[in-house]
């Protein structure tokens, strides 16, 4: 089986890298590049983090590439209170040695995406500024990509505001720009991605993950246990990627998304409609995570980015 | 026990009429007098039908008094789908012989809660025109009332779009005022209130009502069923009257609800944030109903309404 | 001729003052009533001021009725900057013996107009509050009413806001109800009305007018003045009496005026559309002011005005 | 004296095609790129009418790059009853031979002004979708470019719909991004513009001038003036262009600008804050053009590119 392409547009944030790392972990896919855009945290700590973490993984010869500071139209918001000032929590990441790529995240996206044809699937788990501006420069993209995975959204009540979820309200007129740029976007929004709880036998089952467990799980997830109460924080972000390697793991419902860019008390809001006249549905909206099949997924793939990083260890070097 | 007063603003509407025999077969309860206004259907539908129940059901001596015909702002808009183009399904009833009280409800409102302050309550389970009106025409209104019951809004999905409630919806703007207008209202929403669902053993218990179950319990709630789908149609309505009798039928949070009304895709929704500032939560909210608990009060006060109907058609006079 | 016969709904208010005198000096108008909203200032104030202004022109037996103390939906706004804290700047007027009558604005309203359909002219020179709800209350309003005439609006810039006049911004809902009312709403707005300035000359005049001169127009006006600058105040609200008196002294286009109530820098906007499909108008707009004219019949009134309070000093007994 | 470089951003369009042909006749300028938008026509003919306008013109060497064909989010909407199905009225312009340029014109715009920052002026005289990509994409665009000069807007009333002109509501949240960018935008919008009529002996001007003015600027300006009536049709455009070359001809008061994209009927418009607090100022707003001087200044320069065009007749190489 070839691997499947992907590029992580995102902000890591603490649920990103935990994405990052599932990708790293599967066999089953190719990391393509990482963009970058502003969200969680300013684009400084989002291209800074994406660079340690790709050192610290050993992802190498795979390119960051940063993107949008802010958003298209609105003020600028973060979520820094739930991932830490820096994006990452408490984790003990060292400073990476080499750089971003030159060029900007947009141009990458469309490239990268032109240069291959219905080969490469986007998963974009931040605010949606980059993917807006590449499908209005390129609206071919909306043809050319593989398939657009966001993490983003809710079709009952949100998490930013009561009505919208912090994804899409940081860029509302970006989500927009996306969700009418002609494709079928898989939505995995917080009513299936918050099932996705690493609870307390999670953590332990990190812990024995060494380096990677110590310095970057655990300290992640306790972080933002801590921010986000409940049971154990979930990790929406890495909904986005498992669902690239298993497509059965959310029940999705096909669906019209239009995102609410007017509203006074509803700004950002994903507006879901599931009663869609033929022809009107433009998303399919994941409706339910199938939360024991997730673990079993995601873990083995901690387990082996784990693994590798002990191997690059002693191995490796570092990418040009 | 002395009955509490209420006033009913409704448009009835099929499951209005389930919510006035409830009212009407309560003992705990005196219906100080029946207001309409527009909303499932015309006012001129709603008010007939006003006149129709009185008389059917006996409520003799309860002034109706007619309201306003449409919203305060938006374009008009119903509910006859659901609820026939009479407003009242296949149900059977004679012609009124009396006529609605003169004046406005608006006026009947204000007069009677300012005649006996402190000791009505205002179930509003149509759009919330009047009440608007009423409360921007005397805003002691606020004071004066005993308890503001709606029944309207949702704080995860709606009803009329997907964001928003039917009653809600149909006059934003009433809803808005009457949310800012300094009490504390009493809101149940399609989030409890849909539990209400009148199955088939509901039906059956109708039917040995006779003639308040022949003409006009089964035949409602059969028309509402095929017209709503489900298990059964939820009588809403009733919900609000069921909490005067007995308020802890439902669970209730405190929350600050704003009502949309500027919103493209999002008109009419109330947005219900229960993480609410101190001082700011201007409603409590209901968040579950004890179902069984409500039939074991609503078809018990349905056969005593069905029992007084008996005895009124040998004894009845007409009210003046 | 007979009179005509008008409502002056009014927020006193420097310039609704000067609208008073001028309907007072006015053999061609008998004021069947004064109603009072919120808006220049309070609602305390703007009654109070109505009242004082009753007492001190002799405008014996015209009954003042107070109204709403604030807008339909908006937060409140004043203008006390321009008006004064009390609303008529630096006159000195004496503290009425009278009071209000009883009952609510809107009721007045919608009982004189209906107790003589098709003979009363509305004059409507404050916020819409008043008018929107008497016309949801009693929609045949429109039909009875002989002309609605506001003062408000603008087509071209604002006062309040760059796009937004007072009166209208001061309650965009209520002024949206009024233009959608079903009526064809004479509209005197900035565009024509800025031009009735209250220049030098006419302040001279206004000095040789005896205790209405020195008492009440030329201090208003010398308020007013300071506060708003430029060649001398408009007194707006007095083109809308005006043009009851003399309707050729404003030329009128027909148009169709939406109120903004939307729009996060136009909110209160009236967006006037002059190239308008036929049966869309509703509204006339006045696209100009013949000034030279407005003096000469604004000038004499308030002479007649002043020679009217000097015999009234004589010889009135106050109404009941 | 150096001439000044200039990228015209532009929808051809009539009065974009006067504009360019202003520009190609003033020696004080430079025309550095082309780059074009979807706006008063389709973007494959706005970018076919700049492509013919550099060969009819003789416009060797200047690179015309295209650019984004609809606005960021709204629908399209486009001026084709004004400037003909094809954008250029009845204009007689022989086919292209050369392409547009590779790439895409927000990277023309970037790469240009990056590689010569403070010494050149964008020129935007369409929608602002490619201008808003631009800053968005690289926001110290903002600090590098010499100034930004759009024709759009008005502080009063507007052409598209009552309250907007064309250019900005035909991509308000482009216009939006654009004045929330972080310079100074130089406005000319309708209240100066509207002032720049070709009027009869302008067009009488034209006659004279061989080609240029038998095939393009006469049959422009005489179909443009058949279609927006008037004294003859204002040629909006070619005061920005008027602008650079000399930037006395208009008066400019410094102001805050705001564009509206919330509003129900207002959608698209410059709201323009004259009373501006200090730091709040983003543009300069061109309030009065001298009529006399534009003609003073336009004739002449129109000559020259039509003798420039009989000299490019007999001498001229295509560029590669």
């Amino acid at each position: 089986m070839t691997a499947k392409k992907i590029i992580i547009d995102c902000d890591p944030g603490i649920d990103d890298a935990l994405a990052i790392v599932l990708a790293h972990g599967s066999p089953e896919l190719e990391i393509v590049g990482i963009t970058t855009v502003g969200g969680n945290v300013g684009l400084e700590h989002t291209t800074a983090n994406a660079l340690k973490l790709r050192e610290f993984l050993g992802l190498h010869g795979v390119p960051v590439t940063a993107g949008s500071a802010g958003p298209l139209l609105r003020a600028r918001v973060d979520a820094a209170e739930v991932h830490g000032d820096s994006g990452l929590g408490a984790a003990r990441l060292p400073e990476p040695r080499l750089r971003a790529a030159p060029g900007h995240a947009v141009d990458f996206i469309i490239d990268a995406i032109a240069a291959d044809p219905g080969e490469i699937t986007l998963v974009a788990i931040g605010p949606l500024t980059n993917v807006a501006l590449a499908v209005r420069k390129e609206p071919k993209l909306a043809e050319m990509v593989r398939e657009l995975v966001i993490l983003g959204g809710s079709y009952t009540r949100g998490n930013f505001t009561p009505a919208a979820e912090f994804n899409i309200a940081a860029d509302p007129e970006a989500a927009a720009i996306v969700f009418e740029a002609g494709w079928t976007v898989t939505t995995i929004g917080l009513d299936a991605a918050k099932h996705a709880l690493a609870t307390g036998w999670v953590v332990e089952e990190m812990r024995a993950m060494g380096r990677l467990g110590a310095d970057l799980l655990v300290p992640c997830v306790e972080f933002y246990g801590l921010a986000t109460a409940a049971d154990g924080p979930a990790i929406y972000d890495a909904c986005a990627v498992a669902h690239v390697i298993d497509p059965t793991l959310h029940v999705f419902a096909p669906a019209e998304v239009n995102v609410e860019t007017v509203g006074r008390w509803t700004y950002g809001m994903t507006v879901t409609d599931f009663d869609v006249r033929p022809g009107r549905a433009n998303a399919r909206v994941a409706t339910s995570l199938d939360v024991a099949r997730f673990w079993d997924l995601v873990l083995p793939a901690y387990r082996e980015a784990a693994a590798r990083m002990g191997a690059a260890e002693t191995t490796a070097e570092p990418a040009p």
